[in-house]
C-alpha cells in the first residue's frame, strides 16, 4: 500500500472552533487548500496536529473527516500512544474508516534494540497487516533508534512501508539508512527545515508542515526534474518563515495563524493547554514577512 | 468529601482473563478479599493497576465494576493521562457511574512550578468539583513536586483532599507536607515499603497494593491504637515478601500469583505486553515463602 | 563586571590538532578572527565548545590562552558540571588566569524551584562573587526554568549579572524575563537563529557561535542604529548557512570546516567522539554556499 | 585479573570532615572494618561512595589511601565519568596507584546498542587493557543495556572481566545473562536488597554497601556452603535496617551514621550537597534498631 508513496504528504492540522470544539467545516477547507498546493496525501494526528489534545473517539472522528475529503488520495493516521490496547482500537476504528495506513512512533518505554523489536512484535499482533509508517523522532519521542535496529525492524515487519525521519541530523541518517536496509519510502519531517539535503541524500518526499506547501511540493518537483539549483533558491525564500514555524507548539500558533490568512481555515486556535499569539508576537510576523520576497 | 480518609485503601489489580480480556468476575472476588482484609475503600486504575493498558472504555468499565460491588466504601479512579482532554472524559464518565473521587499524577511535561499550577487550573476548568487525590510518584512520572509547590497546589485547589505521597525518602518528605500545608490528607504507596516510618511521621493510612492487605491495614491499626512495636513487629514478618513484590511489573505478577493462591482471583496473568512468571521465579517464590513465619 | 555588556560575545570553538591535542596556536588565530568580526568578547568553554570533552586542566589551560589572546576584552568561561567541587575549583583556577565571569547552566538533578535555589546557595557557597552569566538551555541541560523562578534567583543573587537566553521560543521568553525580572544583561545563543525576533524583544546581543560571526555582529548593530529591514535582510541572507551549521555535533563540525576555509584555525577537526564530514558532507556544504548571495 | 573475583566486595563510602574536606585517616579505618566483617577487595569512588562530587584528583587521592590500605586485597575504582577523557585520565592515574581495576558505567547519551559499542571502542582505544567491571545501573544513569547489547559488548571486549549487574528486576537478569554470555563474574549491587535469588540465579558474590558488610558475606558463605536456608535467615533478620538504608542519598546519610557508631569512621557527615540527619531521624533509627534481633 505505501510501496509508491513518494512526494508531499502534509501533516496536518486539527482546526478547532474558538471553544476548543473540533471544527469539522475547516477539515474540509483544509484539505482543499492541502491539495490545491501540491499535497498527494496527508498524514493527520502527528505531533503538531496536536493528537494528544483528542480523545480515541475525537481522533477517529476527524480522521474520518479528513478521509472523507481525500478524493483517491492516501490518509495516514498518527496512532502512537503510551499503551497498546489505546493504539490498536484506534487502529481498527481509523481503517475501518477508510485510512491508508497508521503512522507510529515507539513510545518513551522503548530503551534498547531489543525493547523496538519486541515493542512491534506486540503492536503487530494486534494490527496485523496494517501498512505502517514508522516515525524516527527523538525529540518529541525520547527513543532514539539505530540505523542497524531499523534496518532489522524492517526485515522483520514487511508491514513498515515508509519511515518518517526526523532524527538529527537528518541527512546524514538518511543516507545510513539507504545504505543498510531493504527497500523502503523515507518521508521526512521536521518542518521541512533540512528537505533540500534529505532529497539529495535519497528521501522519497517531505512529511511536514507548513504554511506553504506550494514550497513543499515545489521544493520536490524541482529536486526532482533534475533542477537542484532551483530547488535550493525556492526552499531558500521561504526560509525565514519556515524557520519561524519551526518553535514547536508556539510555532503551529503561527502556522495555523498563517493559514487562517490564506483562507485554509476559520480560526487560528490552539485547544488549550496551548499557546495564543498576542499583539506583540503578529507584529513580529508581520514584519518577518514584510522582508521576504515570495516567488509569484 | 475527602475530608475524612483515613486507613487502608488498597491499590486494586486489574484481572484479566488468559486471552487478556478484562476478567469482571474477578473483580468482584478481589473486591471482597480486599474488604475482608480491611481496606476501607480502594484506589483503581493506579500504575500497578496496569491503567496504561486499558482503553478509556475498558477503564469507565473496570471503575463501574468496582463502584457496583463497594457497598458504601469509597472508590477512587486513577485517571492520570498524557493529554487533558481524555482526563476530563473519564473523569466525568466514572464520577457518572458513582466513584468517589479520581486520582491525578501530573505527566511529564510539567517541569516548573509554574508549569504544575498551570497544569491544575487547566484540569479543574474540566473537572469542576470533583475531589482530587494529588498523587506525588516521580519514579513513575517524571515529575518532581517541591514542598513549597504543593503547598501552593493546595492553597490554590481546595479540591484537592489528599495525597498519595511516594516521592523517596518518602518519611521526610510527609514531615516537611506536615510543617508546610494546610490539613490534607496524606496516604502512602510505595508498595508499603515505608510504612511504618511514614505513619509515625503523619501519614493518615496506606495506598498501596499487597497481597496480605492485613498486614497494611494490621500495621496502620497497631500504630493507631499506640502500639508501635506490634506495628513495627507485624510489618518485619511481612517484609520479604513485600520486598519481593515491589520489584516493577514483575513484582505485580508476584502479587497477582499470590492473591490468585489465596483465592481472590481466577488468573495471575498480566495483560501483555508484560511478565510471566516461570518456573524459576515459582519456586524461588515459594522458598522464599518457606523461610517467613506469618502470624496467625 | 557585567553590567554592561553588550554586543556579539562569540561562543568560542576549541581547536584541536588532527590527533586529538589541543591546538594551543589556533587559539590565538581563532581569538583574532572573532575580534576582527565584531566579538567585543568571547564565551569558551560552552557546550558547542566541546568542554565536556575536556580534562579540569586541559580547560583552565584552554581558557587560559584565550585569556592571554583577548586584550582588554571580556572572557567568560562555562563551567558547567555535574558536581559542585569541580565546577568550583575550575572557577577558582579561571579566575585566577584572568577570566572576567564564568557561565553556568545547572545539572540535571535540578528539577523544581526550591531545587534551583539551593543549587545557587551552594554554588555561591563556594565561588563567592565571581560573576556569573547564567545559562537557560533545556535542550542540553534537561533543566526548565520557570520566569518566576529565574526573577527569585535574580534577586536573591546579585552575582548574576547576565543571561544566556535559549529556551524555546526564546523571543517569548525574553518577552516575559523583561517584564519579571530586575535588570539583567540577557544574551541569546542557539547558534543566533532566532535573534532578529530576541534584540526586538530586549536582547543585548548575541552569544552565540557563527563561522560569520560579522553577521552576528551587524545584525545587532543594525538593529541598535534603528534599521530593522537591514538587519532582517542581512540575517536573511546568512541563513541557509546559519541553519546548516544549526544541526548538533555535526554542526560544529561544518562550522569548524567553515572557519578553516577563512583561515582562522589550522584543523577542522572535532575531538573524539565526534562526528567527521565526508565527502558528501563537503560536497553538500559547497552547494549549499553556492546559492548564497553573501554581502560584500 | 579479574576472573577469579567472587565473594564480598563492599562499595566503600568515601569519609569527611564535617568541614567537607576528605577524612584520609578514615579511609584506614574503614578498611580495617570492611576487611574484618568478610570483604575481599572493595570497590571506591561507586554512586554511593560520592563520586560526583570530587575533582579528578581528588578521586585519585582517595582510591590511592584505598590501594595503600588493601593489603594484598582488590581494589576495583569507579570511574564512571560524563566524558572519556577524564575517564581515561583518572584511569590511567588510579591504575599507576596500583588499584587493580575500574568500574564503568556507560553516561546518558548512550542510547542504543550502537552507541553502547561505539563508547566502548573509544574507552577501550584510551585505556587498553586495564581490567574492567561493567557496571549496569539504570535507575542511575538512565542507559539500558539489553542482555544481547552486554553478550555482544564482552564478545567484543574481553578486557570486561566482570558485570555489577543492578537492573531491576536483577534476579530475572541474572538467569538471562548466565543464559546468553560468555563466561564472566557477575556482582551485584542494589544495596544487597535481592541478595538472596541473586545468588541463587548465578551471581558471584555483592558488590554492595551495609553498614553490617558480615550480613553480605555470611550470606554469600552460607549460600556458598549448600545452606539456602540458612543464608535467608541471616538475611531477613537484617532485612528491616537493609531496606532503611536503601532511600538513595539519604540512606547513605543513615549508613555513614551506623557505620560511625560501630567505629568504622570518625564522622557521618556527607559532602554538601547532601542530606544530615535530624533528631526525627536519629529517633526513627533507634526505634527500628529496638526492633531487629540481630545474630550474635
Amino acid at each position: 500500500m505505501l510501496r509508491d508513496i513518494t512526494g508531499l504528504h502534509v501533516v496536518a492540522q486539527t482546526p478547532f472552533h474558538p471553544d476548543g470544539a473540533i471544527d469539522f467545516d475547516s477539515i474540509d477547507s483544509l484539505s482543499a487548500f492541502y491539495y490545491r498546493h501540491g499535497a498527494r496525501g496527508l498524514t493527520v494526528l502527528g505531533f503538531s496536529g496536536e493528537a494528544q489534545k483528542l480523545t480515541p473517539d475525537e481522533a477517529v472522528a476527524v480522521a474520518a473527516r479528513y478521509v472523507a475529503a481525500s478524493g483517491d488520495r492516501r490518509i495516514i493516521v498518527g496512532v502512537s500512544a503510551p499503551g497498546v490496547a489505546v493504539l490498536a482500537e484506534v487502529t481498527r476504528q481509523v481503517m475501518a474508516e477508510g485510512a491508508d495506513a497508521v503512522m507510529i512512533c515507539p513510545p518513551r518505554q522503548v530503551r534498547t534494540d531489543e525493547d523496538l523489536l519486541r515493542y512491534f512484535d506486540e503492536v503487530f499482533a494486534r494490527i496485523g497487516d496494517t501498512p505502517v509508517v514508522l516515525q524516527d523522532f527523538p525529540a518529541a519521542s525520547s527513543v532514539r533508534m539505530s540505523v542497524p535496529a531499523m534496518a532489522r525492524l524492517l526485515d522483520t515487519f514487511p508491514q513498515i512501508g515508509a519511515i518518517k525521519e526526523e532524527d538529527l541530523p537528518s541527512p546524514i541518517k538518511i543516507t545510513r539508512l539507504r545504505a543498510a536496509c531493504r527497500p523502503v519510502r523515507i518521508l521526512t519531517g521536521n518542518n521541512g527545515l533540512y528537505l533540500p539535503q534529505e532529497l539529495e541524500r535519497g528521501a522519497d518526499g517531505p512529511m511536514a508542515g507548513f504554511s506553504f506547501p506550494e514550497m513543499l511540493s515545489g521544493v520536490y518537483d524541482l529536486m526532482t526534474a533534475g533542477d537542484r539549483a532551483g530547488a535550493h533558491d525556492l526552499f531558500n525564500s521561504y526560509l525565514p518563515l519556515l524557520k519561524h514555524e519551526a518553535q514547536g507548539e508556539w510555532g503551529i500558533a503561527i502556522r495555523k495563524e498563517m493559514m487562517r490568512r490564506r483562507g485554509a481555515l476559520a480560526s487560528a486556535v490552539l485547544r488549550g493547554p496551548g499557546p495564543s499569539l498576542d499583539e506583540t508576537d503578529l507584529a513580529e510576523l508581520d514584519f518577518l514577512l514584510s522582508r521576504m520576497e515570495l516567488p509569484g
